[in-house]
């Protein structure tokens, strides 16, 4: 289903109601509204205005449309902040950020949440039985503009309280945190200071628990706002709408009350965002790399309920990225079937108009801002031809391929690369796009998930493994493949005891003795399978033969059972041999190799395939197949479906 | 005429005389003096020291040399800041400028007006009828280290203020703002806050009304000062000596008041100061590009009495760029005659001495430390010389051709690039060089100046099209060409209602319905005319035929009447090709092409020819001309003259 | 000698003893301990806990092994920062820099001064006569993470004493800093400001005055260390480790009062730091670029009593540069005979184990976490068994070519660089590269050092030429080659009155007329001598023929007697060309040319050759060697040594 980010407040009351009707006639259910409206819902202290959103509500429901209702605690309004300076949050660089745009606020501020839970209980109260809200999302984009890691007095404050609960005694953190190294020791929670503005580098182990923390409030913060909605509003869902490629708070932990994860899908943005080599950026700078969209589809739609919306999906050039493209004609409709094909319940597209003023006025909208349907709007009102042509799409089922994916692994790595080109989102990127190459679905799964109706189970980059972690791989019969720095970690950011990959050794009889992190360049691996290995390179001590080996005939991959060990960084070669000719064959899956700018999508009985082009493509054995959209040859920036 | 920035506060008072009588001899004419004196002038509050200055500009004046006096506003001493330290400017991170080089004053701080007062008045009223006195430049270099934008309570204070007089209530800054996007509504003045320290962007439009503001504060401060000596040295000019490349503040707005403009000519620092590319800086280094002394002279001559002085011209290397290269023999000559021909009416050299101590000990001067004539001093002597025997030079007329030049178009552009190569700077200088290298002399003028004169009027850069610049446009009958954004924002920083290129589109009928920014690389136009396009792509919807496409077929360049609209940036081959092929001979001009080394540039009924070299040129139908300064083979770094 | 450095408090106090006896085992004789130990020393104000030190101590000198005991003044407690916050010291930003690492103190806190004096008196009164202490450790790396220069009050305070002592009165500071520029004039000492945060750069010769003030204040800081220990630890020896590629304070300074400096070598890590090429930093990365450990130990050999100790030697990666190799097999045993051949005493391991937590637990120690010999440890063994086989080492000897060594040059070239790459320790190694190239041994050496030993002298930057300086040069009957910039700077940072070189004009009749810094490529110099010049080059006013020439016919290379002097900054090609054919013949000195992977270095009567590879190199006149370690042949990241 389509829907659509509206903003009443935008534009002359006179026009609520044409938009409402184009906005049926367009295909579009959804609507979402009111999420950054607090100064014109209480523009003073506890004076409300409520009309304005009651008639919007009223002129979108008598229209057949739903609404998503958002809180509005993104932007808290000046007078708020005037009343408690105590809100605001504060930089990496010790000072405070002030009021002007939006985010203003740290999650820590225990004015803050009060504020918070007195904006959310009001909205909730009023509409939370109004027929025509099917549902909310709460606040906007946690961590946008690096909002999750604030170093102001109250998160000092904040965090102290948290280590108490956690560590009980001064000596447990001294011990957790190995403060006897440069005479860090504290005699109480008050010695405790922000990992900020220091002459070097601070304890490791300190900082992961100050991300950890971050990460909590954020769960914390969901949960209040969740739980006041649910109280106010029975029957309508609660979701969040995250952002790509943003790794800063657990959003598997921050999903857990949610009814489903929602995602803001910005394809070309996140060209520029992510850390392609710029011969990519040029050849996808208008279509997106084919995995960009997939890739958080997949991640995000296992969170809860196997299931997820776009909340927000581009509908043409953006204003934010260093360079914003015109997206390839037939992107915006292709980006809106690939969502439905990995799961979505809805693409929501963001916004129904473009705004003439304020900082996205070079944000296109599915109409310019002369009320006329932009190019983007053509094509979304395609796709809701289409979608009303198509009929229900199936269930979307469990895909072969899992892929864990651990937020504190990209914590880690980051508070401590080694090599400055090791990142984590990158290896990860790459491995989902290795696989995905090979034609197969993948679903995205927090450490310690059920690994059980897998067949093959990647794990690229997961330092410290858990307890559950460890128990889910114990529990599957999948073939597993893990990723360099595995284990290497404890809980408290120390090395294991037993060399990495600590707990791993469980099934992986060997240790990493040696690492090193590779200047630019390649490095030769040979053997059973081939290609190269950059960035990170380990040694091992182990008595189990080598699958290949190094030029210096070190072990570069090993295996054991139903377990494999990568030691280096894998390049796309190598990594591809590796599945392709050992791995998938013993997990008994059959690959179904693509071009780079082609990928498939399996949902129920029906094969999507989403060419990125702009070369057409032909759908293998194409003749044997019923096709439900497009047919045989598919053109660049187009998509066929068939049943399987 | 020439002149020299001279400092006898630096040297011993009995060097003073022979320093007169050298500057004499070498046809020296104007000595500009005592703009950072305050401190020698006023060693405490309230105790003047004006013996030195007096002797000094006594020794001068018996020299026959006439004085250009500077007011020391530039540096503020060390007892004034500690007296009021709200005079200091904040920087863009919001804390606090100090004390220790100069320019370390906000033009907000009342207390720094009523000093600056005090001081201009302390100057005029004891020189203003001195009868060596000639001119007077106010403070130096205005905007000077990124002075213009200060951020501190001063700044914030009269800020709101303007705000107040130019918007009487807080409904019609939240309007003309858009303050309705992210909850930004004021309920007072007094909630406007700096667009400072905050976590994200905050409105465009508020941002340019500060950089309003904050232009008018120089002009209004400029207007002070002028004022004060305007009371006490009647008979003499007021000028202020502008600096290159640099566009924080309005400087059309500030000469209004002025008798002419003067600018610092730095032309091999400023190869390193403007985004060439490096190949471009290595082709230059030691000569400057041909177009960036002409460009500043056609920038800065028309905007008072259509004259102007370089205040300051480079002798020899300087110390404050990357690299500080040795002029290439010939080009401290060339560049002073090249200044004449522009319009100059006087070429001061800074500095007579270089300094032995000091930031910049190791910039030149036309002598050295040790009293000796340096090499740019012989250079100097050559062109005193030649300028005795010239005779006086004709009035400068008014060229063919006129650029349109705004400086808020540079604010709107850096505000919200949209592609972070979009420079409007560099694009306004790209169609410089362009029409220059087809012989045209050129004004550059503000939008809305009468553009009647001219045949050709070029408009690279116009996002705010005013009314005065619409009637302006409406009552010329030259050609003119329009480049991309034009049209595009309000004066409130919005989307036209009726799209870009907004009002122009009484002159031409389409409207922009789609820009992307686009990633280095080019894409190809043809049709009538081709070449290329980087950076910026613009997709019409009109009825008029295009006279050159992009490869997809859609419009790249459209005419109607005398009105083309260029919808990309154009590269150098077609923007060359156009206005050669198409639109000069509609405007009835005919170019002369000179290589990339040469300009031609008329002063009345004289001709000039400057070769950057190092190859020669050879002056087209030499056989027919008269030379008063070289002759028909023109060397490289030398120039020619002869009678049109 | 083989040392290690160990932390006790890091581990289970059972470890101990069998830790100790591996030492011992492993060929080790020096153990340095306690110099981050200060939390645990003393956890809260006043209340000592020596008993584990005491033990500590014990184990060790019962396993036979020496104790060099660190104060542990590095690492400031928690408590102590929270009782005394004036200790913190202040960024370049000017704002404070907080406790959570190391560093945390400015050594102008008069209340750190008495707080360190205390400590150290608590330590050295304890320890100063154990048995088993046979010397001690100052701090720990002065001046790492950028502590040399602060900027907060106490600096404040502290550098206007300073000045008051050194200038007497305001007047003088005015002459002085040249503070009639820009009217900085001062009017008493309390208007002077530190240079930070100003609007632009602050005068040179002001900032100039800072960095050695700066630089006087740790000498006078390790004075007072060194002085207590002194007085209670007769006869045991007091030394500072110092940091590779560092040159913010007068090391030569800080070294009057030790027995002998010490280093600390990171041969790896270093290679990320120097600004090698790209290229240079590949061919590099696990060996170390050949010349990095000998310019250090020919640095800090010569300071005091011609010996030294490598007091923390790379046994592994490490953690902290960009990227961290693995060292080629074999680096870890030449690293340390190549110290000893360069006249080390000790060779000291950083670290004994690897930490598994803290900041450096990526950081390899002779063991590995899990308590076995890494692959660093067993090549330390290696060479322990070698060592023991080969019994004492012959004394140190005077090498033939001194090369002069100046801090100020590098805080004067850093202060105003005129070209960007201009950068004094890049110069000065490159020049230490070539001599060695040649096969010859060196002493680096303090400007006024004795020259009368040598041969020849390389001055490659020598901005300020002090009268010692001078005296020195006078002195010998050495070939002295003098680069670019030499006595271009009076003590006050001023150009001298008869221009560059200044007091050298005694020696080389000539005059620097003009500079420039020039953009990367390359100027061709031919004559006697030819090859390439790049960044710098002068022009010169004098009588004196030209050894070679710029293609434009100027002075390139200029000869008066023993002195040659270089206009620019040559190239390996021309200063390789100048010395082989020019220079050492005139010295009477007869070159061995090695390949760019091998050096060679003599001690008393043996000479080494040490292969940083990967390809062989075999010994010339092999067949009349005596070898004592490895043969004619020498493979890559190996070493030979024969008697000469």
């Amino acid at each position: 289903m389509l829907g659509v980010c509206y903003y009443p407040e935008h534009w002359p009351e006179d026009w609520w109601a044409r938009d409402a009707a184009e906005m049926a006639e367009l295909g579009i259910k959804f609507v979402r509204i009111g999420e950054f409206a607090w100064s014109r819902i209480e523009p003073e202290p506890g004076r409300f205005d409520w009309g304005w959103l009651d008639r919007a509500i009223d002129t979108l429901g008598k229209a057949g449309l739903k609404v998503v209702l958002g809180t509005p605690t993104a932007t808290p309004p000046k007078w708020l902040i005037d009343l408690y300076p105590d809100i605001l949050p504060y930089g990496a660089d010790g000072t405070v950020r002030g009021f002007g745009s939006r985010r203003h606020y740290t999650f820590s501020s225990e004015t803050w949440f009060r504020e918070s839970a007195r904006i959310v209980e009001a909205y909730a109260s009023r509409y939370g039985d109004n027929p025509a809200v099917a549902g909310w999302q709460t606040d906007n984009e946690y961590g946008c503009h690096d909002t999750i890691l604030s170093y102001g007095p109250e998160d000092l404050k904040a965090f102290r309280g948290w280590l108490r609960r956690r560590y009980q005694t001064p000596e447990a953190i001294n011990e957790a945190w190995g403060n006897v190294f440069w005479s860090m020791d504290v005699n109480s929670f008050d010695d405790v200071e922000l990992p900020v503005r220091t002459v070097t580098e601070t304890a490791p182990a300190a900082r992961l628990d100050y991300w950890r923390f971050s990460s909590e409030q954020v769960v914390r913060y969901n949960e209040m706002q969740t739980a006041i909605i649910r109280k106010h509003s029975p029957g309508r869902f609660v979701t969040h709408n995250y952002m790509g490629f943003f790794h800063d708070f657990d959003h598997h932990a921050v999903s857990e009350v949610l009814d489903f994860a929602s995602w803001d899908s910005y394809p070309l943005g996140f060209v520029e965002k992510f850390p392609f080599s710029e011969d990519e950026r040029g050849r996808w700078a208008s279509t997106s790399h084919p995995d960009i969209p997939g890739f958080h589809h997949d991640l995000y739609r296992p969170m809860a309920g196997n299931k997820f919306w776009v909340m927000e999906q581009q509908p043409g050039p953006v204003n934010w990225a260093p360079w914003n493209a015109v997206p390839t004609p037939g992107m915006v409709r292709l980006w809106a079937w690939e969502a439905l094909a990995h799961g979505a319940e809805v693409v929501s597209y963001f916004r129904w108009r473009q705004a003439p003023f304020g900082q996205e006025q070079m944000h296109a909208g599915l109409n310019r801002p002369d009320r006329t349907r932009s190019v983007g709007g053509h094509e979304a009102a395609r796709v809701g031809k289409e979608l009303a042509a198509f009929g229900p799409l199936p269930e979307n089922g469990t895909a072969p391929v899992a892929l864990v994916f651990d937020y504190e692994a990209s914590w880690i790595t980051r508070l401590q690369p080694q090599g400055k080109d090791f990142l984590h989102e990158e290896l990860t990127f790459r491995w989902y796009e290795a696989i995905r190459r090979l034609g197969f679905d993948v679903d995205m799964v927090r450490p310690g998930a059920d690994l059980s109706a897998y067949k093959l189970v990647l794990v690229p980059s997961l330092p410290h493994v858990s307890l559950e972690a460890l128990e889910a791989l114990r529990k599957t019969d999948a073939q597993i493949l893990v990723g360099p720095r595995a284990g290497s970690k404890t809980r408290d950011f120390a090395f294991p005891a037993e060399l990495a990959p600590g707990p791993l050794q469980a099934f992986l009889p060997l240790k990493v003795t040696q690492v090193a992190s590779l200047r630019p360049g390649a490095q030769v691996v040979s053997g059973a399978v081939s290609g190269h290995v950059s960035r990170w390179r380990e040694w091992i001590e182990t008595d189990l033969p080598a699958l290949a080996t190094y030029a210096d005939g070190a072990a570069a991959i090993l295996q054991h059972g139903r377990f494999t060990y990568l030691t280096g960084w894998a390049e796309a070669d190598l990594l591809g041999d590796l599945l392709a000719n050992t791995i998938l064959p013993a997990a008994g899956l059959e690959p179904i190799a693509v071009p780079d700018h082609v990928r498939i999508r399996r949902r129920g009985n029906l094969v999507f395939a989403f060419n990125y082009g702009p070369e057409s493509w032909t759908v293998p054995d194409a003749a044997t197949k019923r096709f439900k959209l497009g047919g045989p040859v598919v053109a660049g920036a187009d998509l066929a479906c068939w049943e399987a």
